[in-house]
């Protein structure tokens, strides 16, 4: 029996837009759910009772960083992670193959694996669930030595922290993942980037499903749920191929990963192409997306979840959300801005401070600004959640989504379209 | 009439402590207090909200800081130090002195004043209110030039932000200081080091007499209390005659600023020569003062309020106070523990994480680090306070002091005597 059980609660006429809930050990997750980051077992600057205050029901943690430290054994031995970061909600676990091949795609030199698929990934120390779409960058070639080389039985690497060498495999990510004991556990794969060319990615594709297979094999304890990782880049045949192998085997859960291509028509694309191929009843998981836009996109195609550090990540470089697209509080107009981030908005930082103190704060460097803004952006993003669900309950899902839409594309003049990431930054 | 009512509810037989509350614009602030520090209009990494759950009733903010940055005429504009910053409780500003002069004493170079009249304040940004007692360390030479020049009529220095050239007044210091608008502000003085002799530190005196002449004077607003300033070094005919100098003044409170000596007995004996000079009826103010032996010592001397950057400053560098000393939870041996920082402290921190989850945050870097020993550390030093307080309404003062000062005095092996700062990091 699945240590989750999800039930749809509604589904949408006209769209795959379905308002569930998952239910796991250490409660609900209600869906579709936006599912905050913290990567090395602690949200950026946000205590658990600032995450619970401003909405959040679900916590994502990173494999790859947790193997490196503190180690998954100490972990265990300290009562599992959520003891460990104090989170009595649910909890997921990525498998740390998306760092591992992030190192080797966005580092390597001189082999034809060039920077792309992680934008704004240049730090993988950082490099948790960033968004994989769109990149309006070239691609360049790496600066650094291979970090990562993969044969079909893992993937060897070099810790970004201390140089010392590793070695991944299905089984070891899944005894990690069990030493950490999320909630949610994700199968090991091999993500590919938007510049592997299909062969390449279908050479890819045959390990992720292999592992896949040997990861299913590998589970020795009850009490979490594993989802198995579609992958296949921004190709037809190889993602239609992936769904439906994935979709056969016996996971609790589906996560669409890797390359979405190179714009939101190819993101778009590879859900339709995907998802219909999974089975309803599943509960399924968007790796690395929250951009506000993204979220509707995805939604209308049948995701229940998504992970994204760009709440928090923006949050830490001064942009905020408004209903009016994103503000940039470092910028030197907001110095005299008696006004709220966003008026109306519940969040802590809107119902206390000024736009003028936290561009006060980002000048003096203190360490409050992070936490004003995190928890800010983090409202926004699971209030904007919160009226999808309702929106799909009541049917008018698409009048939300070109309200939310709409009202950021007017021509306010200190708001920029959200999916403009760090551009006046 | 005072803007403020300070009111003794309790005088302990065989000592001068005494319990009381002084009552300002904002609410009260119960006696003896410890007054946080928010150096730049915000406790670093730590939240009103977090500040008020801790039991913090006041907090001090630095009128050199704020001046530079964002300016007075800004923080008016947008209502005040209180809402720029949503403290809605007591709040005091310094009057910039001790910064423009500890710039001064700090860093010029070759005229004879060295560094020692501040301590771990070699960061003027950091460099409120800081231990000014005790210093281990040798006088050394100034790398940088001199940066202050002071004459009678007030003193010109550089901004340590953008070397910028400025000029502070006893006048345009009380201006800013009723532009910040705190219930409590003080009057702009000369503190000297202990590096100072006797006739320099005379010299200074005499300016810092009739400077709070001069700020008496340039009041013009109501609903703030003015604390005259008590200087004169660690020399007993100075400090007298300081003493009884500004306690003729018609000040609403005093405080006890400059060199304390270069021991703890120094520090004893400028408040046994001062304290009993200044009006019994007036609150007392210690400046720069807040490592809990400390504490002790001056409230039995007559102190009422102190305030100190050490607990959050320590909390920074992983030092966090226990009922055993000091712990460095940087140190290696915290790697595994499941021990809270202390067992049965009521604070957010004790409650939920282990030193291993913030050994680990510290080595990761991770922001939550920082809030979370910063309202560890706050918790217990106004918890001391208000055991403190309960002392001396129960006349066991003596008893509570013998008790915490032999509890760090015993020899646990991973403790570290209170004062000992940042001995081990």
């Amino acid at each position: 029996m699945s240590a989750i059980q999800f039930r749809v609660h509604h589904a949408a006429a006209g769209s795959s837009a379905r308002r569930g809930a998952i239910q796991t050990p250490h409660g609900a997750i209600d869906t579709p759910a936006f599912v905050t980051v913290g990567t090395q077992a602690a949200v950026k600057g946000v205590t658990p009772q600032e995450l619970h205050e401003a909405g959040a029901q679900a916590l994502l943690a990173n494999t790859y960083h947790l193997y490196l430290r503190p180690g998954p054994q100490l972990v265990a031995e300290l009562g599992g992670l959520h003891r460990f970061m104090a989170w009595d909600g649910p909890l997921m676990t990525d498998s740390g193959g998306y760092q591992v091949f992030s190192l080797g795609f966005g580092l390597e030199h001189g082999i034809g694996k060039l920077v792309g698929m992680f934008p704004d990934e240049t730090d993988p120390s950082a490099a948790s669930g960033g968004l994989r779409t769109g990149s309006p960058r070239q691609p360049r070639i790496g600066q650094r030595p291979r970090l990562t080389r993969v044969d079909d039985q893992g993937v060897t690497f070099t810790s970004h922290i201390d140089g010392s060498r590793h070695r991944l495999t299905p089984e070891l990510s899944i005894e990690i993942q069990e030493q950490l004991g999320a909630d949610i556990i994700l199968a090991f794969d091999e993500p590919t980037s938007p510049l592997h060319d299909e062969a390449y990615t279908v050479e890819a594709l045959e390990r992720t499903h292999s592992w896949a297979v040997r990861c299913l094999e590998a589970r020795s304890r009850d009490g979490q749920a594993l989802f198995g990782i579609v992958q296949g880049g921004a190709f037809r045949e190889p993602r239609k191929r992936s769904a439906d192998f994935i979709a056969a085997l016996p996971f609790d859960g589906f996560a669409i990963g890797g390359s979405l291509g190179r714009s939101k028509r190819d993101m778009e694309r590879v859900l339709e192409w995907s998802v219909p191929l999974l089975p309803a009843e599943a509960p399924r998981h968007m790796l690395g997306i929250g951009e506000p836009e993204d979220l509707f996109a995805c939604v209308a195609r049948g995701i229940d979840t998504f992970d994204c550090v760009a709440p928090t990540r923006h949050a830490r470089h001064g942009i905020v959300y408004t209903a009016g697209g994103k503000l940039n509080l470092q910028q030197p107009r907001h110095r005299d801005s008696d006004l709220p981030v966003e008026a109306g908005c519940p969040c802590y930082t809107c119902q206390h401070f000024s736009r003028a103190y936290i561009h006060h704060l980002f000048r003096a460097q203190e360490l409050l600004a992070y936490t004003l803004t995190s928890v800010h952006n983090l409202q926004a993003i699971l209030g904007l959640m919160a009226r999808i669900r309702t929106a799909i309950e009541r049917g008018e899902l698409e009048a939300l989504q070109a309200d939310v839409l709409e009202a950021y594309r007017s021509h306010r003049p200190d708001a920029l379209p959200w999916a403009a990431a760090n551009a006046d930054s």
